[in-house]
């Protein structure tokens, strides 16, 4: 799953540039994401994009989250709004007509969505994690992931925060407990055992391991 | 709640005229519709529309409702997809741009969709239902919300079935056990009551009660 | 699964009695669940009871609730609460060690349980259907099944209700459009089935097909 | 919300000191929570105490959960499983009859439990969120309440871990974006708000504001 990479995220004029976070260290992994995501789809695997943004209609914002918004300064601002501009991911995510976009309000990919129902058509149980941010989206994601029983891989270098320690912290997180959020690995290793998998498994077209 | 008032259930080239049904039946309940409508925006509710249909790159499509597709003859059709004109709402039905839309894969409105998370983000609490078909996706959606502490009303007349007989014992059984889904009242009736309570409460801006 | 085959719907003391209702006519129904749940253990599948009642310290009864309670004349009793008597499965079910247990608030199984992690954990796709009453908690429980894709089987003479014609009405439910919420089937036709999937798979040990 | 202050994370001979984890880090924030606790409860509030573990017939239990328990030395142990006396909440804290029970599987309370549900019961808007760790099952209830827009407060020096960075990281984790997960106060800074508000609202029974 590549989380939130939408131009709010990763772009000058962004929803998080706009908090004063320096967007480019967050569009720096997607060469990464993308890498995995070739991978991924080489080896048969579904790839699955989230989009993180209130209704157009903001009929899911509560009076609660008007009023941190205008704390913000975003008030009169069309961030974090689907079809707006900085709702679309960004154009350097390869993305294709194969993959999957899922809308969310949360910050969890899982809760008001149908992503399980989409993952549970695809008979997916096994979930690697990448995007933005790791501490936020990615770390929620993987929680609900894990507390549904699908088994976890966060891919360190393919997520990344505004804030560098909170990324580090974040990603440590996913090991306590021997491994209570499931496993860490790097985009080198991950790409690695698709090209791997992919080599012995012709045609790829099974579909019991995927994102 | 109006729920399902879409091509696919209400006209002649829809799914539901495709399966055998007469669609004409359905579309009776429009003007009623329209009515509780006007008489609940009037009073402040707040208008939820629902729309029943599977995600335009089919995702959310498992294996058996391919196979369940293609026994019911629809394989090459183009019914109950999003994006499809089956899918719109009918032209007949008033939709204002207050009111809110909820596309769902489900017949219940809750499971997969960010229904809960906008009914609470208005802080609804009260729910008027419908809609098509009375015994399958009205009926779900009523079980789903008084199981969730909604208290609910559904409109007899107001709501409709292919199949006279079932939409007669879906009403009957919202009633069984002293009312364990909440209570029944006539279009009439329920848009009587918002005349009298928009009188009452000039200007209607609270939302407490509302769809 | 069978569904609240506690006293305070098959026994003369419970809250169904209270309601007015014949429980005798829901008793009647045990030996068959009996058969279809030694017929299902021998094949290997996963039986599950369910039971309904709000929770010992009463925190998830609403104030409606309480309301509703006290207009039924149940305010001073012990029906519907856990701990209580009436909450208990009746003696004639054949309730073994391996099967499970839910316990519910809602008349759907699966909201605010952990149904689906239960299924979930013993990769459950099937489930078959049976148990009080018809069109509440069978029907409720069967909808949100269907809505979370499992393929479901209702066993017509293993559900009852203390309303014939709203049991009948409910079976013949099941089956509109072509079969939206499954397939109808008698106990001596699921027995059948189930001994014919012993004979032929030894040991049946495998849990893929159960409840 | 008091999360998970059971023995088998707080005593000497449970889940977490087989683990390697120091207890008495975890056990050190006790007294706290029992200063929020009657603080709340002076002032009307509800106390919900979480409890983790898997059922006592390990229906929950997926094959992946039973080989990392293997893995992790803990195959023959009792720790972790409901019924058992790692399961209890340390005889240190203090329950009251009045509070509020939620046994849960997974890190999040509201996963497959019926928290939600009796929350909704009594009109709870927000959460004051201490117990152990703060990494895990606090921050994961912490985020599954945002998305579900409870508004929450997480009280520092009541929630521990068994790693002093992760529970500095996680602290600081709630304040990222502005308050992306709410605010974090001290248990002085609470305790004294409660106060406050017991003083100036007699009698405090009205539940519009507590845990």
């Amino acid at each position: 799953m590549a989380i939130d990479l939408q131009h709010d995220f990763v772009s000058a004029q962004g929803y998080f540039a706009k908090l004063g976070y320096d967007p480019d260290i967050l569009r720096a992994v997607i060469p990464n994401v993308n890498r995995l995501s070739k991978a991924m789809r080489r080896a048969g695997g579904l790839i699955v994009h989230t989009r993180q943004g209130y209704r157009a209609d903001k009929a899911d914002m509560t009076p609660y989250e008007v009023w941190r918004r205008e704390r913000n300064g975003l008030a009169g601002t069309q961030v974090m709004l689907r079809g707006q501009p900085g709702f679309e991911i960004d154009s350097g995510v390869n993305v294709e007509p194969t993959d999957v976009l899922i809308d969310k309000t949360a910050n969890g990919s899982f809760t008001h969505t149908d992503l399980e129902h989409v993952l549970g058509a695809h008979g997916i149980t096994h979930l690697i994690l990448a995007g933005v941010t790791t501490e936020v989206c990615v770390h929620t994601t993987l929680r609900e992931a894990c507390d549904r029983n699908y088994q976890c891989l966060t891919v360190s270098d393919a997520c990344a925060s505004g804030d560098a320690d909170m990324h580090k912290a974040a990603i440590r997180m996913v090991t306590v407990e021997n491994g209570i959020f499931g496993v860490v690995a790097t985009t080198d290793a991950v790409v690695a055992g698709f090209d791997n998998l992919a080599k012995n498994c012709d045609p790829c077209q099974d579909r019991t391991e995927k994102t």
